[in-house]
């Protein structure tokens, strides 16, 4: 007697936004054994195309209103302003009792779009810590979200809906964590946001003393890899970026110029003692 | 008729030093079609034991003299200090027609004991861009010079010695490319050392933030996974640290605050900018 897998907790998804977000969703779904009726829209058409012709959605209408129809899960997986814009519009386009979700890096703007449009009841904002410098459907791909924790958000009144939405994750082999929308920014701004603007940071100086990326090694290459990420996303999360992400710059700005004084100063074992509390966090 | 492999280079090869780096040369070696006769020696039995029982090396006795006997080449591939201490040791006491080689990451103080112990007719320096986070033979494996750059440093009197040496990491699948000492050791401060200091000092940051690892997504795990590095490697190498790294450090300091600045005045069209000259060079 075999395990019947779980029934789907959507059975009629929309994705709107096909890039690496959008379009590895609509692969991971496509790939589980009971497959979601699932539609996808870009405002790009070769990305529609892109995404029919690899079997990740089943109908990709010109018109995001189209791709609604019937929907029980909405999924915005536009850059930020886009995903906020399309969210204030989407709350009266959709099925009314359609859930409403998205991938946005940040998720209190997304937080004040479903208040406003008192949608709060049936937004529940997903932030997959996962993703690509390189951008585009070209980019997607199935098991991008394979053991990626996802940050779930949302108001007390969307329970069920959270639920569900959990669950659907939790199919794609996710790990769906619960959390609060301001301290979610937060914690992303430190996690995330300053990981990337350090790379970009670091990238500057290597680029001004002549490096070539291929003259590094391993340990360079990862610790510029997301200098190659796109400028366009990050506009809009730069727009919305907190004062946590201006602080950590700094703070970063001021452990750089302490390590240069130290190794000046030949100070190796505060060095090595710093190296060394590094490496026991990193390990933990 | 197929291709006769090319004779190996060199037929006895002693490896001093059995870590990450010296394990997964005589891994690589062992993995020859044409394997040469490879002894290796650690100060640690439970290296040499792992490295024998592993079939990485045809003998690993305990004291490192007994390993040089009939070696045609000898790899120091100990910690910066402890492969300058020991190639003057080793001057005189390999095969006088032995090369002379090792594989840190800084090549200078290693051309300047070479000059002193009046071999450097013998030595060819190789400093890989391979290696880990992790250390010890249990983290070596046969493919890690698979694919990466190994500079090669030598005097012009060695110069039929470095075609072995290079012959030897193409067998090996590297990619060996001529350099002169100085020019690489500043080349590796900033392509190298920075990065891995400024890993540290990110790390510092969303340690004293409250960010566990558990919680980065890739983009923040690559970001600190030098972080992770074994402060007893780095100690050699910071001591040796050069002027460059410490500028490098510097400019870095400078760079993060002047993002906090523009991230603070909302300059986003200056930050996006930024970030296209960084995503330009990165994929140049």
């Amino acid at each position: 007697l075999g395990q019947t897998p779980p029934e789907p907790p959507f059975e009629r998804i929309a994705i709107l936004g096909l890039g690496v977000m959008g379009g590895s969703l609509a692969r991971a779904l496509a790939a589980l054994e009971r497959r979601p009726y699932v539609t996808g829209w870009s405002p790009d058409e070769t990305e529609r195309t892109a995404a029919l012709a690899a079997g990740a959605v089943s109908a990709a209408p010109s018109e995001w209103r189209a791709s609604l129809q019937d929907a029980e899960l909405v999924v915005l997986a536009a850059p930020l302003r886009a995903s906020c814009d399309l969210l204030a519009e989407v709350v009266p386009a959709a099925p009314g009792s359609a859930t409403l979700s998205d991938v946005a890096s940040l998720k209190a703007p997304l937080a004040r779009v479903a208040e406003r449009a008192g949608a709060l009841d049936r937004w529940v904002g997903a932030h997959p810590m996962a993703g690509s410098e390189e951008s585009g459907f070209a980019a997607s791909r199935a098991d991008l979200y394979r053991g990626a924790r996802v940050w779930i958000t949302a108001h007390g009144d969307a329970k069920e809906r959270v639920a569900r939405v959990q669950m659907l994750w939790h199919a794609l082999g996710a790990e769906p964590v619960a959390i609060e929308a301001e301290e979610h920014d937060r914690l992303v701004a430190v996690a995330s946001h300053l990981p990337q603007l350090a790379a970009n940071a670091l990238a500057l100086v290597l680029e001004r003393e002549g490096v070539e990326p291929a003259q590094l090694g391993p340990g360079g290459r990862d610790m510029t890899r997301l200098a190659g990420s796109s400028p366009e996303i990050w506009r809009d999360l730069l727009e919305h970026a907190s004062p946590v992400l201006v602080a950590g710059l700094r703070e970063l700005s001021a452990e750089a110029a302490r390590v240069a004084d130290l190794l000046e100063r030949k100070s190796i074992d505060a060095l090595v003692e710093l190296m060394r509390s590094t490496r026991t966090w990193r390990k933990s």
